[in-house]
């Protein structure tokens, strides 16, 4: 008999039949006469409630059915009499696949903290929270891929392995195969690297942005979709060393309708998880975060405010003129903090923010400079809770703009002479984005710690499985 | 106006209307009278032909529409007169977005070689040949996650960075964020990893597979898909230091299911790219491989022949004493090599092929043992051209069996605890696989070298870009 996952023994088509079913115990409970097993396969939150008929089953058997342990069981699916569950399986068969010792198994107890189960992450995706995690996070990537997809773009894959720092965007992890107890010189002492793998000094990447517009100056319309890296030594529940972003980059478009593309992605993965997760978003919104479904709807309901910079800076000033207190000092030039990112979406619009025209100075040397020769045609996407979901441009076309950038930037030529190829020939309009995909799992999970929403975080001194 | 792509225009529906078009100039040619451009905009391998009417436009205008340089062209949809297209664009109005100097633009004449064309991988894609690999490649990836997520698999992002060699699988490289200058050394003078990023000797992961199986034995079905790292250096056609790869892992599925799942996953892919890359199929087909389309087709014919590698041996020594010559000897024991398997695929058998139960000394630690005590449950599938497309076997469940394993194959335990937790609590059998997706990149666009079929290659001494 082939097994049938429990999302589909709890639609409830198959009462009457006799069928098989595969999973890990959760709980076992009951009498002198029966006992309920609730079995979980993975396949969805809720469990299998197992009617065991005790006379039926050797003890010495269900003395190994434990929390954790794995079990294959062929039975009788009936409608369920009990509260909570609409079918259950009453056994004929029980086979003990798996025992977990109640005596050292780490999720035998209810109510591990959060903190607790980080430490357990090969184990942590067998409990009710993650399980829902992961589950979304699947989701999101699938609805991602599928809103690209539908509309002509291209994945692409931009290398993680890079001999290039034109990003500027933090420190990066080097990349080697020299043998740092034994490393080549050169004749004035330094690191040969012409020894190592590559015959360079080379780094982890921190975007595939670059290359990825060299996709889109060919195919229209692409995205990536891969992790990234930044060796910062940051300690923070938003911080992760090694993390996945997906980078639109198009052809053609300019700053509205990149707006415009960033408003749709992002409602289109909201509008998923509403329409494919309600049994995961439900047990987050009871257990972590009572508002997460109406936070998902109220991104949905309506355009989200566009306006620049500048007057993102006039109305945090005028909050401050009314007695508003913020942390940090903000004024034309600076830098948006996430209070003030927060105070726009939360209080003062009270919906999603797109904020454009930044400050050349704050921003990447590759955005498009407007005709005022000091903002640049940059826009972040602001969200509730979160601050900066979403961050991206329209990008500078003109070879002669790109180059002065550059060179104010710091960024050598000599590392970009592909990229600047790429204004040279054929050179159009183009925008693009990058969201990190940890943020929006954030969004839409409710969780708030980065760590809850990746299967193994790597953060520092934390390099674990 | 807003822009319509070129694959829409080319399905006829929009004959008689005015339309905006966007896109790079491949050929310009014509008479005293009238130009024709051949525009290509990404979106199909097939250009719109724009007739130009020359009294219509400055001729100063035209001589900037050269091979390389994008435009933006309104004009009337009409039914072509001429051989090779339905449709082609009468020209209203030209817009030169950007010029491509004939006297530099590389691409400017037409049949570079693929080796040149590496050299300018940042360009490459405006080729015909790469926007039809890309675009393919595009479609694997989306008939990857389709296949799984139909099936109720998770797709899961295993770490990049690993503290752990268990794999055995290769050199790998390291990653670091030492100053290696100045490197931080412990009193008895060894590199003083505590001062790492991670605290800890770091490496980039050759698989995913040990973390995937952490979720598989909760979620019950996962896939990875994700790049994987191999500092070998090997300078050859097959071979990547950065490649990427797709690893499913299944709870409760057997090796027979397993073989199931590899030969419906591998069909499903073919059948995808027949279904949906017909236009790019035939152009690779006219291009560099005559008999691509029939290869497909034929994968697709027949089961795939399943065989243990006794029997392979057996038929390899029979085919020896026929006469047969091989290059490599082979023997109960040793690996086949690639001319080894091509013959069993193309020549014996004339179809795909799985050899399963391989012995123990030529395989992983996490392999499960075969009651004889010699042989595991390993499976490859071996396919034409290509040779091994797919490993993979059911997994050690037995606690005390694996650590016996990994014992003799030299895995210390301590790297190893998280996964042999896997089996101390709630073990169950399951089975999983690995793709390389260049491997099946190659098989499906009929190329030869691996480096033309991901967008930018790492190879030793090559990271440009």
């Amino acid at each position: 008999m082939k097994r049938t996952r429990i999302i589909e023994l709890l639609r409830g088509e198959l009462v009457g039949q006799t069928v098989l079913v595969k999973g890990w115990v959760r709980t076992k409970r009951g009498n002198k006469a029966v006992s309920f097993i609730a079995l979980n396969d993975g396949s969805i939150i809720h469990n299998l409630q197992i009617v065991v008929d005790l006379e039926k089953f050797d003890s010495e058997l269900l003395a190994k059915v434990t929390t954790g342990a794995s079990l294959s069981v062929t039975g009788m699916l009936v409608a369920s009499q009990g509260q909570g569950q609409s079918v259950e399986l009453q056994a004929h068969e029980i086979e003990v696949l798996g025992t977990a010792d109640p005596a050292t198994y780490p999720l035998q107890k209810k109510g591990h903290s959060l903190e607790f189960l980080r430490e357990i992450a090969h184990l942590r995706p067998r409990t009710n929270t993650f399980g829902a995690i992961y589950r979304m996070r699947h989701h999101m990537a699938m609805a991602i891929h599928t809103f690209f997809h539908e509309r002509g773009y291209f994945y692409v894959h931009t290398p993680l392995i890079t001999a290039s720092d034109a990003e500027g965007a933090g420190q990066m992890f080097q990349v080697t195969t020299l043998d740092l107890d034994n490393l080549p010189r050169t004749e004035d002492g330094a690191v040969d690297y012409r020894e190592d793998f590559f015959a360079r000094h080379t780094s982890l990447t921190v975007s595939g942005q670059l290359e990825g517009e060299m996709a889109a100056l060919a195919l229209g319309g692409i995205y990536t979709f891969g992790p990234t890296f930044r060796a910062e030594n940051s300690n923070t529940p938003r911080h992760l060393a090694e993390f996945w972003m997906i980078e639109p980059e198009v052809a053609f478009l300019e700053i509205d309708e990149n707006m415009d593309l960033a408003e749709d992605f992002i409602k289109y993965c909201v509008q998923w998880a509403l329409d494919h997760c309600m049994d995961d978003l439900t047990f987050l919104a009871e257990h972590f975060d009572s508002e997460l479904i109406s936070r998902l709807r109220f991104v949905l309901e309506k355009p989200f405010k566009r306006m620049t910079y500048t007057e993102g800076i006039e109305i945090l000033e005028a909050a401050i003129k009314g007695g508003r207190k913020f942390e940090f000092p903000i004024y034309w030039g600076a830098d948006l903090a996430s209070e003030h990112e927060r105070y726009l979406v939360e209080e003062h619009f009270q919906r999603p923010v797109i904020v454009t025209d930044y400050p050349k100075e704050i921003k990447s040397f590759y955005m498009k400079l407007n005709d005022d020769g000091k903002t640049v045609r940059g826009m972040d996407v602001l969200f509730p809770k979160i601050g900066e979901i979403i961050g991206g441009s329209e990008r500078e076309a003109d070879l002669e703009k790109l180059m002065k950038r550059a060179s104010e930037m710091g960024v050598p030529e000599k590392d970009i002479w592909w990229y600047l190829d790429s204004r040279r020939y054929g050179t159009a309009p183009h925008s693009g984005f990058g969201l990190g995909f940890e943020r929006l799992l954030l969004f839409v999970t409710g969780m708030t710690n980065i760590r809850d929403v990746i299967p193994f975080p790597r953060t520092p001194r934390n390099a674990e499985f």
